[in-house]
């Protein structure tokens, strides 16, 4: 069912990484970022529309220079309508609301759009190119503010009856845990999101009367301290690994996928989070589920959202199911 | 994607539903069991194989009743290689360890047969015929000594990387909780099996000074006690709903599904469960995954492993991958 995890001189396509604060857009063959453009603050625009401007004028003067563009990707950090291109809105950009995005792209640009959820694109780059290429049955998270979750299955992205699949950090963990932003009990990513280990950090040492501060707190921080023989802060990394684990087994339980493929910030502490959390898994998975099953860090790091946009694009228009293939 | 719910006049095919202590063989056509067995006890056969004679025995006798039945699919209570039709072994059959039942079903038969899981053959009951007849993304659960579960993903039965998907049973619902058959903690099923959900109702009545036998904490028992006005029966209803409901939201916010059927023998005391399980839904998910959501109890109760694992056989022959078609 996969495609190949690779296609000799793929077309050129265009991706989009909508973050929170900037906009990054780049021009791709497969899985080798070409050009790449200044990032775009998004706080200097004050609507969508004058926003999306500034991304069209970007996406012509990168199509000027690397001619053959024919499609563009884009990730957003929210909440999709995959088929009609269509942002419902967005979590920390307020102006983006009900915004038909892949039309007006097409519109301003003559470029067949796609626009996904940013976890969905992470994953599909890292199942076409990435750590996971060619396996059949992928999950993949991010880990920093939240969890961000993309899925393959089956062969291909699987998106969930309104494109809303994927939110692990809303899984819960304990029910009686923690509220999650919606009042959901237990939820994941008040756990192991970037605030929460900090949180958690600043307590576990404060219980052994140490005082520290936030910055020597950040999971940044909580690695090097690790890193540099902190027991504390090796322990803090086994409690990050139990929370996570424990969310990951309940999906390997449920979906029993060939490969978990880790990205984001958080996940940069490597072998600090991976050796626990393999054991944990170990710990709550039975044989079959466990040894078939890889953890895998992320491949791609910044550019995974402008590679997996533009791949997704791509891919979409050979297949014939682009969002928006009108001109 | 979703073949149409009925069909005219389809063709005949064998059913059997391998339960822990009988074997429950018939004739199906569509949704209709056109005629059925007596069942096989389990424990009167010393091995598989004498196991197998006896249900050829009768699938013989119902063809010879029934002409035209021209495949015979198998739900069977345990680990499944669907694509060989291989049964690695069954969780309370312990002659039953690296069957190749499909093969020996054509062998001794002349049918095409398939072997599933029995969880994935109620899912398919109730997607192709059922209560969720026609939704592209459903998630089918049985509640009684465990959780079983099947996931209908884009339309069609998802079965994961060794087959092994859907097991909400072992997925957790709090990190630091009860252990599960693994290890796991936190297992939900160890909180809403039949058992112990007993065990809990018992010592919520003790701590309130009550004394009462296991006879008197059935699923069953605490249903007609609470139908009868015990307040406390009622509120014991309310905690597996609350358990229920946390594994149940953690798998919509994964997989943005159109329906939940839920079926078995807890789920039989109907609204004492379903209410405040959509209540607790509620609580857990945001609008657009919870509006777009139905909550549906099963339509088939012990027939639906005859019918699901008839009508997989038939649409797997008719879609040619029927996992033993040589006779």
């Amino acid at each position: 069912m996969s495609p190949e995890p690779s296609t000799e001189n793929p077309a050129l396509a265009a991706g989009i990484d909508f973050g929170g604060t900037s906009v990054k857009i780049g021009v791709c063959q497969g899985d080798t970022l070409v050009a790449k453009g200044d990032p775009i603050p998004t706080d200097n625009y004050k609507s969508a529309e004058d926003l999306i401007d500034a991304m069209v004028d970007q996406i012509q003067a990168l199509c000027d220079a690397h001619p053959g563009v024919a499609t563009v990707g884009a990730g957003v950090p929210g909440f999709v309508d995959f088929k009609r291109g269509f942002v419902h809105d967005l979590t920390n950009v307020p102006t983006w609301v009900n915004v038909p995005f892949a039309h007006i792209l097409t519109e301003k640009t003559g470029l067949a759009a796609v626009v996904d959820n940013d976890a969905n694109c992470m994953a599909y780059a890292e199942w076409r190119y990435g750590s996971a290429a060619g396996r059949e049955n992928v999950i993949a998270l991010t880990l920093g503010t939240g969890i961000g979750g993309g899925l393959i299955l089956d062969g291909k992205l699987y998106r969930g009856s309104q494109f809303g699949a994927g939110e692990i950090g809303q899984m819960s963990i304990d029910y009686r845990g923690k509220a999650g932003e919606y009042g959901n009990t237990g939820a994941a990513e008040k756990y192991v999101g970037n605030a929460q280990i900090e949180e958690h950090a600043i307590l576990k040492y404060a219980n052994l009367g140490i005082a520290k501060s936030r910055e020597e707190c950040t999971p940044k921080a909580i690695a090097q301290a690790a890193q540099a023989g902190d027991e504390i802060a090796r322990q803090i990394w086994g409690d990050v690994a139990n929370w996570l684990g424990t969310v990951v087994s309940s999906i390997v339980w449920l979906l029993n996928p060939d490969a978990i493929v880790i990205g984001g910030g958080v996940s940069r502490a490597g072998k600090l989070l991976f050796d626990p959390l393999e054991k944990k898994l170990t710990s709550m998975l039975s044989p079959v589920f466990w040894e078939n099953l890889e953890i895998l860090p992320a491949k791609f790091g910044n550019d995974a959202g402008i590679i997996g946009s533009a791949a997704l694009a791509r891919d979409a228009s050979v297949e014939g199911d682009a969002a928006n293939t009108e001109k």
